[in-house]
């Protein structure tokens, strides 16, 4: 049972809670960019700071790159435990001429705010710090022992956290894990996310003449590198949208006739998706639905693209070098490991006389599935219902937490609660992202309720 | 008969003249970029300048973007006139990291004088300015009445030239024009360009969804613009390089069997040009040699792209829009507007759903056969026959030079003379361009016996 009264402090101290995390999106702590190494230590030490506020044993982890901020508020080993998952980094905010306010000045506007950052992830993991000051202000303690794991390397792959599972991984046991790194299905429909696509990033770089050349002297006797770039991309995907690597689809696990029905059930309203993306129509895999294929269906994306004069008028020119970073989003079954191996055989195979190829695999993660019926996971839909004013659906989502395998297969939990408390439109990697001040209020509520609901499921 | 004296004062102030060269080299005149206008306007200046100190009546004609310097030193209306055309603007110097020294900081080292505009083409029309200077010291007149028109915007496509040609036509006219913005046809092996290819170049711009888009959450149902642009670009060439536009092909004038024999006989090294390119094989259309297929076939290449994520590491973005720049040489019956008709409606036939595609023709020109056998071309042999110390070859070269068919079609032009002084290895429109100071010094030496020759050529 959530006491009435953590909700009504948390009630109360929301809109003050909207200024504190504020304070962390002014941060511009983006993990990719070496240029920002400075201020991602700043949004870790922002992080310590508020953890020790509240009362946790807490370290900074140094890493190669970014710091791992760990803390603890241990309650009683009688207790169960529950893990908070979290990240401070953010992704680039480029291209920076889209947004309307700038992404590291975060501007309350219509009921969101707006920052890179908002809703990914430092708005959503601040919800359960801030369900824990409600806590510790009413009732001077937590009805479980908590343990708080905020990375900042999520956006680059995490690749620092497999060892540091290694070495710190008795620290790291708990009863549940909880992660809100999502959203929820749609706007006030909240959700629980059972399956996650996994990740096969790749940089493709081809070189030819040892400099750029005039075109109209050695146009005809070079191979052009941009033209390579272009076929070997248009040979990965057929003409009707499938992934053209041979074998990329022998391990999928196909859906569930019954996963297929919830899914249709789900509310879908194709021409707001469309007239919120500004496209006239939605185009991929033939046989699947939408949502199908954005949860549950492989893809192949080019994420960027560059090569020889992008400027104004005309330059005459024949690229030296052009490159291109590609990712594949594997759905439960497939392997980033098989999937690396398959790209980067069919890309060498693609190579044309003329012409250096070189494939880098940039990151990459398994897909996840995880059982509906754990304990945790229950507990994890009435908190929500708390939080939210109804039960959430069950969902399974496009993104990738590379964090989840590892909790999954290395420190082997099994309730591993994805809480998003965001919406799709959030506008994550995006510019103009944003929070819902309603959706960070529901997010901090449905926190509280959880430790709660948790401490009775997982409760000796 | 050109005078020993004038030939030997020109090899007594060889030395100073590059000093003079390097001076007119510092100034970025980068026609393309409109933060350079001011920069382009100096080199203007700096020619009106040069061309007043020679005696020359000279005047700086606007036009909307840079302006045309025009001059004339008219000696007798019974001899007959040169018109000297050339351009003091410049191609941009990016990809800036690969200059080993500062394209508008001019470096002499082993033999060179490397800048931007070294060769193209402020290094060469600088030839003619010397010679006509060292007649001026020797004789105190010219052989025959020359005019010179230095444009400022031949590098985007020289959009004023028309007009000003339409308006100024009485005072273009001349029995011969000379243009030195070509090459040798190999270092010390100099040419006479009979042949030109034409240009169309386009910008091909893709928009898909109204911003970047997190893959995860929406890989899958929306059309990628780099996915699409790629397949574009693609679908331009066949497998074997040939370009796949409908149509493309119809109007090629096929060679001779008798230019085909001659440019067999050019010397040519596979192994040296491979070497200076820095790839192991060449590329290009099949049925035809190196030779042919850059001077006088027609080609497609993609001479940039842009769209997504770039920079260090990953990003998981499905990009917003992705845009190329395409061009295309043509050869002698093809036409620019005919084939700009090709490729538009090409690209637009190839859009697909959810995404807009917009084409845009930055520019074009028709290409360019001139006769061998008219009394100036054969002048100009004997002269380069006294400047370099051997005949000339006869090539048809890749480049385009778009003035020369506003000479040939608006004033009706015969003796177009296409006398390159640089090197096909000279870098033009590549970092680190060259001009060697032995091709400046018989460039010189070449224009002063081009005076002299065409006055007995072409006097009456």
């Amino acid at each position: 049972m959530t006491p009435e009264s953590v909700l009504a402090a948390i009630d109360a101290g929301w809109q003050h809670a909207v200024d504190e995390l504020a304070e962390l999106l002014r941060i511009p702590s983006v993990s990719t960019d070496p240029s920002h190494t400075a201020d991602v230590r700043r949004a870790a030490a922002w992080t310590v700071e508020r953890l020790k506020r509240l009362g946790f044993q807490t370290t900074l982890h140094e890493t190669s790159r970014h710091p791992v901020v760990y803390g603890e508020l241990l309650q009683d080993p009688d207790l169960p435990t529950l893990l908070i998952y979290g990240h401070y980094d953010v992704q680039p905010p480029d291209p920076l001429d889209e947004w309307a306010s700038p992404p590291f000045a975060p501007s309350v506007r219509d009921g969101f705010i707006y920052a890179r950052g908002a809703t990914d992830n430092k708005g959503q993991f601040f919800t359960y710090l801030k369900a824990i000051e409600a806590m510790v202000l009413v009732e001077g303690r937590l009805p479980l022992n908590v343990k708080a794991l905020i990375e900042g390397e999520e956006e680059i792959g995490s690749p620092s956290l497999r060892s540091f599972f290694e070495s710190h991984g008795d620290a790291l046991r708990a009863d549940a894990v909880a992660i809100s790194d999502g959203s929820q299905f749609a706007s006030g429909i909240p959700a629980i996310t059972y399956g996650l696509r996994g990740l096969s990033y790749f940089q493709v770089d081809i070189q030819g003449p040892r400099f750029d050349l005039h075109s109209g002297s050695f146009g005809g006797v070079v191979a052009n590198p941009v033209q390579v770039l272009a076929d070997m991309l248009a040979r990965l995907k057929r003409p009707d949208g499938t992934v053209a690597i041979p074998g990329f689809y022998d391990d999928v696990l196909d859906l569930e006739p019954w996963e297929r029905q919830e899914m249709a059930a789900l509310p879908f309203d194709e021409a707001q998706l469309r007239d919120y993306l500004g496209v006239e129509t939605l185009v991929g895999e033939p046989g699947y639905t939408p949502t199908e294929r954005k949860c549950a269906r492989p893809t192949l994306d080019v994420n960027g693209i560059w090569g020889g004069f992008s400027g104004e008028g005309a330059k005459t020119v024949i690229p030296a070098k052009a490159g291109a970073k590609v990712s594949m989003r594997l759905v439960p079954r497939q392997r980033a490991a098989t999937v690396d191996r398959l790209f980067e055989a069919f890309i060498r195979a693609q190579a044309p006389p003329g012409v250096e190829v070189r494939v880098t695999s940039i990151h990459g993660n398994d897909p996840v599935l995880i059982a509906r019926d754990e304990p945790g996971v229950q507990a994890a839909a009435r908190a929500i219902a708390i939080g939210f004013g109804r039960r959430p659906v069950f969902i399974r989502e496009g993104g990738s937490i590379p964090i989840v395998t590892l909790f999954k297969d290395l420190l082997g939990y099994r309730n591993i609660l994805l809480l998003g408390w965001g919406s799709p439109d959030d506008g994550a990697h995006s510019p103009n992202e944003r929070f819902a001040l309603e959706d960070f209020h529901r997010g901090i509520r449905s926190a509280a309720a959880l430790l709660y609901e948790l401490r009775t499921a997982l409760g000796r």
